[in-house]
């Protein structure tokens, strides 16, 4: 193996890339599992002089921090979707019925395709083109879909999205209005996915943003973690609030606070990190309550379905963030779910979708159950939109009354309501 | 009548209210038509000496111009959504498509609640808590009310909003799930809106955002046209296509534009406006073919809802701009909507709602006539978000094949497919 140095890194600083079980190195290029050990791999860096003045003068997206991913250095050149940058919404009314001092919650509602997975198909898009790749591929149930599609159609790609066919009518035409290919496979997610994995094998020129290009798409998520910290003031929060399907967003969102601390960009001020799942797919957070390091696979049941993975990769990653930080891994009910999702849009106006209400339900049941400390700096994730899963709240969400259009009439009911 | 001057303003800068028929004026306050004639009442200004860096150092939302708004001094303090700020997107490959040479796609999916309705409405908001009133209300068939009750949650105030009883489920849900009051009435939305104008007129402290407050709601329309401007480089554009309902928006961006040449934070470049209705419902591009200066109301029958007012308040100020910069009016067929939507999608990536279609099947049809010039410099205005009208594409967007979950079925499609 070569020594890590990114003087000739097609994706700018982007050293090599590592084992996370072995440690063993390989060079920057199209390959994700380790040849000794088949661990997954993870880009290291040859980490650049950066300073806060640099980056606040950067472009009001993911790209301000491109001196920070696997990213080519001509990435704003060439045509994306410019995710990022999502407001960090100071929720005062949120705090209030939640007897909290300082919480946030970090919109992601506001990128392109209205979640956070523009902005690892950002990366992996950018990471892809310069590996040679050609077409932009997925397995995908609907947020990560929708974003390769959009994504590609943007940059004029060719995109092929493999989907269950059973999926909701909505997701397939989210995705396939965007113009590309659009394969629905009679089956369930596990099945679609070891389809498509299958595939990446045999399709040379083809990213498959979460398979096989997975090292670099996995580095987008460490943007949430920049924009949290540079929007609180250059400091980082003590306790952050995080969804977990593959486990992936979380792992590095805490990369991210660690390497700001190393790089002097923060204080290193200690944080806890908290994982949250629905309870009808909750392996990491049974093998956190168990005390155990590996985590065993589960058959989701859940309306959280954007989270319903049930065997999560970088499910013990996670353990070790959550432990080594102090925070947690919990879970809630589907009840508790729609709850949140109701508490957040009424109390702060952000409609998110069934993972912003795991994540902040079980940012709730954290509080009632004492791990999460009320009077401590909080920010809670909202990753995606509540119009993508409208099926979850429609049932309790109703008018307050249906009245003939006549004043007396409105008088009469407006009286009840009041 | 006193001389209009804002020292005394709670609006900040907005010095009087002025009829658009006869001229009078009015002081500040709750009104919205004029004693004399009926007319519809408009902010006028104490415009303030005010510079580029000013702008520029302002927050990233509508508030950055808030001294061309009428709202108070202290609006950056008072809990709201924040709109605005939405991205100018540089859309090459469509223009390819089309032929063009530089198109730029102003995408208001970006706002809070997805549409340009967060703008108006968070004028209306500010100027209503200033003017003392307690409760914000509206008649609305979708992104208005989603707005609404999205803003009310935010600053901690009731809302209380006016739907006919028979709207699709999701947008009912989209509204309601704010926790404000959402009356449903059996009627069409002809019927609600009389409700809530005759209800405007009783309960003294609600701001019906579209009705008693409209003047310094239609305002907001404003930040386009200023946000276009300075995106551009503080330019104005050759040429700009807007959707039609009521026509404020319209004639709001033509007043930013004015405004900004005066202020002479543009040079007063010449600029056509081209203003885009579904032929379902297209009362003003009728009175605009047929050289009239009335607008006869129509029965709206078109997909794009959120356009389909067929009695639109501003519709001849709507002609007088059109006409007067050069511009025209157009309209569409529903199949021309849905190819517009698609084409948006396919060539960058942005879906965008029937309206959305409406406006860029527009821009087609005026580029093929010859009355939008391929050459010059166009902005196309996307307004809302293709999330909130699934229904429109859902017939002809499919999946491209659906297939067993093995390898040579992919093969056997794929090879098909390319
Ligand atoms: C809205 C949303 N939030 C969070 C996640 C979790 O992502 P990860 O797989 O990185 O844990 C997903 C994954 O699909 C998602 O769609
Ligand atoms: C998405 C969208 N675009 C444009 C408009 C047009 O607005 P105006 O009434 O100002 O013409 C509306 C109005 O409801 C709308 O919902
Ligand atoms: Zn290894
Ligand atoms: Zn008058």
């Amino acid at each position: 193996m070569t020594a890590v140095s990114a003087t000739d890194s097609i994706l700018g600083n982007a050293a090599a890339l590592a084992c996370r079980e072995c440690g063993a190195q390989y060079p920057i290029g199209p390959r994700y599992a380790c040849d000794m050990c088949f661990g997954p791999l993870e880009v290291v860096y040859d980490y650049p002089n950066i300073c806060r003045d640099t980056i606040e003068s950067g472009p009001r997206s993911i790209w301000r921090y491109r001196a920070l991913l696997p990213v080519p250095d001509d990435v704003l050149d060439t045509p994306n979707m410019e995710p990022g940058f999502t407001k960090l919404i100071r929720a005062d009314n949120l705090a209030r019925e939640l007897g909290m001092r300082r919480l946030w919650v970090k919109d992601d509602t506001g990128n392109p395709t209205h979640s956070f997975k523009d902005r690892v198909v950002a990366v992996a898009l950018a990471a892809a083109r310069a590996l040679g790749f050609r077409v932009l591929a997925c397995p995908s149930t609907g947020n990560l879909a929708n974003a390769v599609a959009a994504a590609a159609a943007r940059a004029g790609i060719r995109s092929v999205v493999f989907i269950p066919a059973d999926l909701e009518q909505q997701k397939i035409v989210t995705t396939a209005v965007y113009g590309g290919t659009v394969i629905a496979v009679d089956g369930t997610y596990d099945d679609v996915n070891r389809l498509a994995t299958e595939i990446a094998g045999e399709e040379e020129d083809w990213a498959f943003v979460n398979v096989n290009v997975r090292p670099y798409y996995a580095e987008g998520s460490k943007t949430l973690g920049y924009e949290i910290a540079e929007q609180l003031g250059w400091r980082l929060p003590e306790q952050v609030v995080i969804p977990i399907a593959s486990g992936s967003q979380l792992t590095k969102v805490d990369k991210a606070f660690t390497e700001l601390g190393k790089l002097g960009l923060v204080d290193a001020t200690p944080y806890r990190v908290y994982g949250a799942q629905a309870e009808g797919c909750s392996p990491v957070a049974q093998a956190f309550r168990a005390g155990l390091d590996v985590v065993r696979p589960v058959r989701p049941n859940t309306i959280a379905k954007s989270l319903a993975i049930g065997n999560p990769a970088d499910g013990p990653y996670v353990l070790d963030v959550c432990r080594r930080t102090g925070g947690a891994v919990e879970a809630v009910s589907d009840e508790e779910v729609v709850d949140a999702m109701r508490l957040l849009a009424r109390t702060e106006g952000i409609f998110g979708e069934t993972a912003g209400g795991v994540t902040l339900g079980v940012l709730r049941k954290l509080l009632a159950n004492g791990q999460l400390d009320p009077d401590a700096e909080t920010v809670v994730l909202n990753t995606g939109d509540g119009l993508k899963t409208l099926d979850a709240v429609a049932p309790v969400v109703t008018p307050s009354a249906t009245i003939p259009p006549s004043v007396e009439a409105f008088r009469e009911v407006i009286e009840q309501l009041c």
